[in-house]
């Protein structure tokens, strides 16, 4: 029986939690947590998410505001108004929506955002403190499929898991989370250059997937019983489709479910829970912020 | 035939090379690479690696210096020495001996250290930038290691890795930097809490260990031809020896080296080129301080 890691459901679960607990804190110590999300060109997909984003933080009861900069921002212009985030009480995370322009350098940019307010984990500092096991706010995607795993019972104690991808947002930080005190999974991180990737991930006990190629691994790759969690989002062609084309994850769910005991969809799987960890780390940094 | 990793013996050979490259910044820059280390307390361990260090470094032509501290110094005594030297032009590269005294927080004090000086590529900033693939100064133990690699023409492209030790010093920048882009292994890390260690290690084409457990793995772990790379420095009792003890490493030299095709020895294997890493690193932050 396969069952469903479904994260919609879940984030959805959270999220109440969490409108709670944004309440109480406002009541309790007069604080609303604050998101600002800085958009820098007009990427219409990027658009998407930073709407979505800012929303949902809104619907939770957060203060929630959107910086928009056209193409030609230049750095200096760039640095100065994350400064002006920085400085302002009233924002307790900053989130610099990704991909920039060809001439902001992405890891210069987000190094400008102070680590307090670092709410999507991706300054050298968070990723060096989150490296070393101590607290820090972690990255949104890694964060999201740990706790989808936590939700479902599923422990990673002493298990083999093989994460598929090294990207800096998803499968390197997913896979020190992993190996770390608090996890105690044996990880191996396999990739583009991996050799016998399907022997690999054959004797895993879990796999994660981040490699961001639509349908990579098939029933071919995976053992019965394994628990497969996709961070995968491919759009393919699809002519069924109102718009010619569908989202699906770096796993084959067709064939992939009929032998997992846990899979998440896509969409509805990893996706949402990042959004809600965005949320849940904006909520952490106020948090943190009232305590001093 | 098992060939000898030959640690000694390299960590000379790139020392040479060093000091003609130290005396030619002297000439062409007038710069002299100055590495300050910093030792608080009595430990003997560490007042031993210090004097080490030091004299090395004077030997290859670096201006090297000794800052001594009682085992009482305050953590903000300790904050301004540090200022101290993160401001002198005459010092490159900065390191704290550890272990410290248990009121002061190492992480803490190291990452006092300035970025462009920690030449044990230990403060939170160097882990972040590591751990990105980004320039950085990388830890001496795991960068001597691959080194050694490099040295005897030894490829980590593509092949199975596995690394015993998930340690911030050693194992977790180890594995971080096999399954870069530059190196291209695929990398599984093994730890106290791992099952089957022997089933994972036996498939490995090179086995990396940093456990700091004596004689940890014999020949049973390792299958023919395996290559192993030993950071393990631990004494045990030795009848026979002047001082009753000896040093051995993670593995039992004796049984491992009969199958093995590369092998380090303990001593004289990792443990020269840590050292010989942190005169490199030194003279790369003074080379990097020239070019501004």
């Amino acid at each position: 029986m396969t069952e469903i890691l479904d994260g919609k459901k879940t984030a959805e679960e959270i999220q109440e939690g969490l409108a709670e607990r944004i309440e109480r804190l406002q009541t309790e110590k007069g604080i609303r947590p604050g998101l600002a999300v800085v958009l820098v060109g007009e990427d219409p997909a990027s658009a998407i998410y930073v709407r979505m984003k800012s929303k949902r933080a809104a619907k939770l009861g957060m203060h929630s505001e959107v910086l928009k900069f056209p193409a030609t921002t230049t750095k200096d212009e760039l640095h100065k108004a994350i400064d002006g985030l920085n400085l302002n009480s009233d924002i307790h995370g900053i989130l610099v929506q990704l991909p920039l322009p060809d001439h902001l350098d992405p890891h210069e940019t987000i190094d400008w955002i102070m680590p307090a307010k670092d709410v999507d984990g991706l300054t050298a500092i968070s990723q060096g403190l989150l490296y070393r096991g101590q607290p820090c706010l972690a990255p949104c995607t890694p964060k999201g499929m740990l706790r989808l795993l936590d939700v479902y019972g599923i422990t990673t104690e002493g298990k083999n898991v093989v994460v598929v991808g090294r990207s800096e947002l998803v499968g390197r930080p997913l896979a020190v989370m992993l190996s770390s005190r608090k996890r105690n999974a044996t990880v191996t991180v396999a990739h583009t250059r991996t050799r016998n990737l399907g022997e690999i991930t054959k004797k895993a006990d879990i796999v994660a997937i981040a490699a961001g190629k639509a349908h990579m691994l098939n029933a071919s790759h995976f053992s019965e019983g394994v628990v497969v969690i996709d961070a995968g989002t491919n759009t393919i062609p699809c002519p069924e489709a109102k718009n010619g084309q569908k989202l699906v994850g770096d796993v084959d769910y067709e064939s992939v479910s009929k032998l997992a005991s846990y899979i998440t969809p896509v969409p509805g799987g990893v996706g949402p829970m990042t959004v809600c960890m965005l949320l849940e780390n904006t909520f952490e940094a106020a948090l943190m912020a009232s305590e001093g």
